[in-house]
């Protein structure tokens, strides 16, 4: 990201700490100290005061800092963070308190109060609802991102066949992403047949037998940004259980889908994937419906049964609903969406559900 | 892990618990979840009591708690992870006050005590102090684990000729650690030329060049279990700079190496590195001269400048002191170790530090 647009990310998180009054927000989860200085290394944290941000590093990622957080002052650390942080905090006047985020560690929060000695403030949520509306070069990275998952996932379909293991057909997926300049943006999920039922199966070294189902669930990150899609493929003419399953699962991800817009409540959207499974007499899956991603692979909004709130224009989320019946089958479909001022666009569509693979 | 295994740990665990009179802890670190119940999956926390185990899980992991715990009473939960925790502790009737691991987060924490309607005691590095001592089934799941990764490196070696770039390279080993059926336990380095001055680059699109230098970090999860490696080569004759530097980082490493006992303090070894390059003239790395791995690949115990305690047997550490000149290149050598009764093991010396590489 480029530093107007991580000034503009401070100026709205400066926003924020005015009006809830914090003089120094120190940031200490990964994808938020990422957005808010365009840091991509690790075991790094920020400060965000009303006119600086610090980024508080070690020397392993000194030189990657100074490239690539041209808008924040670099501390590079020696002892524990807990201790830079204190050092840091005595030489600016105009902070009084200091306010962690909630995701730190209880451990990291103590040695940081016995540092500090007082205890510090702490806030949830602050940088990950700003997080959660994406900047058009945010949409565009999860759609570079997306891109680059879909074209791996078109190279290795012709890979698809009886013999091959679970495993071989990550390895293959994952290598198709990593030439193209990804990483993976979690553990690529392969399962074939009844394995499918898991919803996070690890691959395995079960080979693909003839008529047998498949199940991939996989993303790309590029350039820092997730991408997430779920497909099923038969190998040959699929049962009539599967051909029902995967017909009311895909009118469940349609119907959630066609709920999106801004202002609709979050578990609206959730329910109108699950009625369509309930309705078909089908097993309602136990997880949710969706999650936002960005930097991280599950951020805001989640779209849950107990999901308080509203979707809000500028959102990225997964839409994947699934079927699973315990040692028979399991079919989950999964697209990213955009939610746009008037309803949504689906960022995964050239990606079809359906791609007849021969038997 | 089988059962046994397991059992063993558990039993391990509740000795610890009984000498700190705790009756009841939480662990909601996943590593420290999968070592005390074999469970491999994520999301989910552990109850250990003086006399039974518990994983609380969703439904998507349900079916995989049932095959991986066989010790553990599963609890599938619907709300929130506080919640289910506590609901379970109502029903225990011999457990007062419950013990969360320090490493929870803070928002956790306090989730837990509302929920809980009181303050949960708190502890760090129980389990972490229990996972740094070994069984021989872990320290051969270690060695399976390098073993995938040196062959790996031995197939990817071919491949590194002018004209490939850092992604490529990055990509081609990951596949061959993929095929053999273990994960990445880290995202693989590739630094070409005078990007290994970063000791932790991420791979980009830079080409190899004649008479390049090549540093790869990388290291294979099998089973759970994670190695380390990180070898340096060079495509052709060395310049006269990189071979001393190459010299005085491996007699570095054999330093350190050769200071590893039980009881030996962890500094001592951190210095027994660090004094080489120091007395050759030339800059010391700023990182840890290695760090304990196993189920996590940082984890106790960690050789620091300033870092407390000693070695004890059975712990398995990597050594990868290095040598950096921004600018002009960089050059590290990392194995894995196991301290033995009386001094220790090299779990990698099947992986060469030295190749020569066409130029």
């Amino acid at each position: 990201m480029n530093a107007q647009v991580i000034a503009k990310r401070t100026t709205a998180i400066r926003r924020e700490l005015k009006r809830r009054k914090i003089s120094c927000l120190i940031l200490s989860k990964p994808a938020n100290v990422t957005y808010a200085t365009g840091f991509m290394g690790d075991d790094s944290w920020a400060a965000i005061t009303k006119t600086r941000a610090y980024l508080l590093t070690d020397s392993r990622y000194t030189e990657q800092a100074q490239k690539e957080c041209q808008n924040c002052l670099i501390v590079e650390r020696t002892g524990s963070m807990a201790r830079a942080v204190a050092k840091l905090v005595v030489r600016l006047k105009s902070v009084r308190t200091i306010t962690v985020e909630k995701s730190i560690s209880l451990a990291d929060f103590e040695a940081l109060k016995k540092h500090l000695k007082r205890r510090p403030k702490s806030v949830g949520g602050i940088i990950e609802e700003i997080r959660s509306l994406k900047h058009s070069s945010e949409v565009a990275a999860i759609k570079a991102s997306a891109s680059i998952a879909i074209k791996a996932l078109q190279r290795t379909l012709g890979h698809i066949k009886a013999g091959i293991t679970e495993i071989e057909l990550a390895g293959l997926l994952d290598f198709q992403m990593r030439k193209a300049g990804a990483t993976n943006s979690f553990d690529t999920i392969v399962a074939f047949g009844p394995n499918a039922s898991r919803p996070h199966h690890q691959p395995g070294r079960r080979k693909l037998k003839k008529k047998d189902t498949v199940l991939i669930d996989f993303g790309a990150r590029y350039k820092g940004y997730c991408s997430d899609i779920t497909r099923c493929f038969v190998l040959g003419e699929p049962t009539a259980l599967y051909r029902k399953v995967f017909d009311v699962v895909e009118r469940a991800q349609g119907a959630a889908i066609k709920a999106i817009a801004p202002g609709v409540k979050l578990k609206t959207v959730d329910s109108a994937a699950r009625d369509v499974i309930r309705e078909a007499d089908l097993p309602v899956y136990g997880h949710g419906t969706g999650h936002g991603l960005g930097l991280e692979i599950h951020e805001l909004p989640f779209l849950k049964i107990d999901a308080k709130g509203t979707l809000k224009a500028g959102q990225v989320l997964t839409i994947e609903p699934g079927i699973y019946i315990p040692g028979k089958l399991g079919v989950r479909i999964e697209d990213d969406v955009l939610v746009t001022d008037t309803g949504c666009r689906v960022l995964t569509s050239r990606c079809p559900h359906s791609v007849v693979l021969p038997g």
